[in-house]
């Protein structure tokens, strides 16, 4: 197991796409050494509710690796003997609590008040993730060019962003469980509802509240949407068991059945690390993700790509439905592009591009070597 | 096209499954003409956001007929010239606000004390209404028989309780996008979640509002999950089209998309014949709909069913998964039932139950005359 390390960069001044300019510090992990060329890179970005923590242990004592340890490391499908592996945490990132994680947010401190940020924070966008990255990679590390550029959901459509944006540099597109466009119903289920659930909470102020005063309610309500949205009907009918001979909740409407509070309990205890406006402002982000926006049609982005690319899906993913990523890879071949699509089968559903690499390591490894 | 009314029937002391006893009055439609045995019965119970209002128009200036008009009327599957039809609406039906709706409710006055019931009125199961019709049919209308009893989702529900607890008077069970429990990620999706964003929205005050004072937001919010889970992405995509040269949405936060806007419009306009605390009191009794509640396991609940048995599912039903009608439909052939499953295509999703009924119509025709 690699013991791994959280570093940070700060860009004194970075303007977002929608025209802001703010002061911007985030956390990053690195795995494996770069070579004297830099030409071995491979930038790993991650998902809504993850961090560039994406493989090995901060301390032999840690529960769990990094979210892809299964993929990423000495002798694995990203092999950290040959490439060098860098991940760094999203604007925002919703694990503000976390204090393996560093991130710019709402909960920052604005220098031009030194008040938080709270709603004035501007809406960021996917795509200044990754112009973000691309100025800490490129004037801080002197990198330019990535072997690879990968990610799973919104990890991937930061990945996408930089094929799109920065062609000339991007040899190598994977993208799991993600598309070019965030799917309009996913926007709704898990996203804009969730930032409704928040905003209806009373604790929620405006996105004003004080510390260990927010909205907690409205937070694990949006939560549970991602969850149950992230994986199938089947994988919940097995983790969530109903009880079919519980007498109150028919007696009373004020008492939970046994399901609910299981899965309530799951998600309250997870919650102290996250925080409910850097969950909403993600939300928006991951909403607004259109790899057209800006350029013009779905076609004319996806022109823009010179990398050659592999996507990823699950034939059970609810969230990023497979029937958008056949049309986008079919987009890329009619362009003359070099694209596959792999897809796998699993009841985690979404959640199998996170979970269940074995799926497609070789894929990744294949690729890697194309 | 039928001209129809709604009449009403009212019992005075209706004894819950949860032990409360309380009067009754629901609203009922029918359609046809019982025959002199009354064995031409066909009983259609309504889905969540439904009422009896299955066939038909009131009056010709009618903008759309009752929801299953394209299968029930003279010379259709179920042809009205040979079939008695009856439907009545549910208990707390949501529609508390149309003129059309007759239902008792948490927003009906409790006799005990002549306030309305709000959160005091017991927490009713479509078991219970299978009951109260049952009680109507049987002790008002002297039918000793169901030819068919009927319904699309919890109308499926309904129809299951009927053929389960009253096996002898069953002789067909049409259950379309439904299934014997109400699987546990869509009592979470749309269901659980929507009860919580009620609560959370300040204006519920615990469903003691006054009139024209509810918590409108949060039943909005809680609409939009019920819509969403009902359909499917590509019909998402296609209906709430994506501007991805819109700008203001990517400057500022707080301004909507199009795409939500055009929904949240389309949600809002259908919102005053609905009222918050009936979609909670709904929520909850779809979520308890456990056919196995009071028996044992679900084996146990449907040895008891003695009908014939067609059940009918959309591949593309997010809400109730093809993969649990599977299950029952072999449990049921393995008692050695007459049970056959129909699958239809169609990217409508849950609704194609309600909306494409020409892609089963036939199937219930033929099985009609089984």
């Amino acid at each position: 197991m690699n013991r791994v390390e959280k570093k940070q960069f700060t860009i004194d001044r970075y303007t977002l796409e929608n025209g802001a300019t703010i002061p911007v510090t985030l956390g990053y992990e690195t795995y494996g050494e770069l070579n004297e060329d830099k030409s071995n890179v491979v930038l790993v970005a991650h998902y809504f509710s993850a961090s560039s923590h994406a493989a090995g242990k901060y301390s032999p004592e840690d529960e769990a690796p990094g979210y892809w340890d299964h993929l990423i490391g000495p002798g694995k499908a990203v092999d950290t003997n040959k490439y060098f592996v860098i991940s760094t945490d999203n604007l925002a990132n919703v694990q503000e609590h976390n204090p393996h994680v560093i991130t710019t947010g709402p909960r920052s401190i604005n220098p031009e008040t030194g008040e938080r940020w709270g709603m004035d924070f501007p809406a960021y966008t996917f795509r200044d993730v990754a112009g973000i990255q691309h100025e800490f990679l490129t004037k801080q590390l002197g990198i330019e060019k990535l072997h690879a550029v990968m990610g799973a959901s919104a990890g991937g459509f930061i990945s996408l962003n930089w094929a799109v944006h920065y062609p000339d540099m991007v040899e190598r597109l994977i993208g799991v469980i993600t598309n070019p466009q965030n799917p309009v119903i996913t926007s709704f289920t898990v996203l804009q509802q969730a930032m409704r659930a928040i905003e209806l909470d009373p604790k929620w102020q405006g996105g004003n509240y004080a510390d260990g005063e927010g909205p907690d309610e409205g937070l694990y309500l949006a939560i549970q949407m991602m969850n149950a949205g992230a994986f199938t009907a089947e994988l919940y009918e097995e983790t969530y068991k109903r009880n079919s001979n519980e007498q109150e909740p028919y007696q009373d409407i004020r008492v939970k059945t046994s399901y609910e509070q299981q899965l309530y309990d799951a998600i309250k205890a997870g919650a102290p690390a996250l925080d409910a406006s850097h969950w909403y402002y993600t939300c928006r982000a991951t909403m607004m993700h259109d790899i057209a926006h800006g350029i013009g049609t779905l076609e004319d982005a996806l022109q823009r790509i010179q990398a050659k690319v592999l996507m990823v899906s699950c034939t059970r993913d609810l969230l990023q439905p497979t029937v958008f990523n056949r049309q986008m890879v079919d987009i890329l071949k009619q362009q003359g592009k070099d694209a596959e699509l792999v897809e796998i089968e699993s009841l985690k559903g979404h959640m199998a591009g996170v979970l269940d690499g074995h799926l497609f390591s070789e894929d990744v490894e294949r690729f890697l070597n194309k």
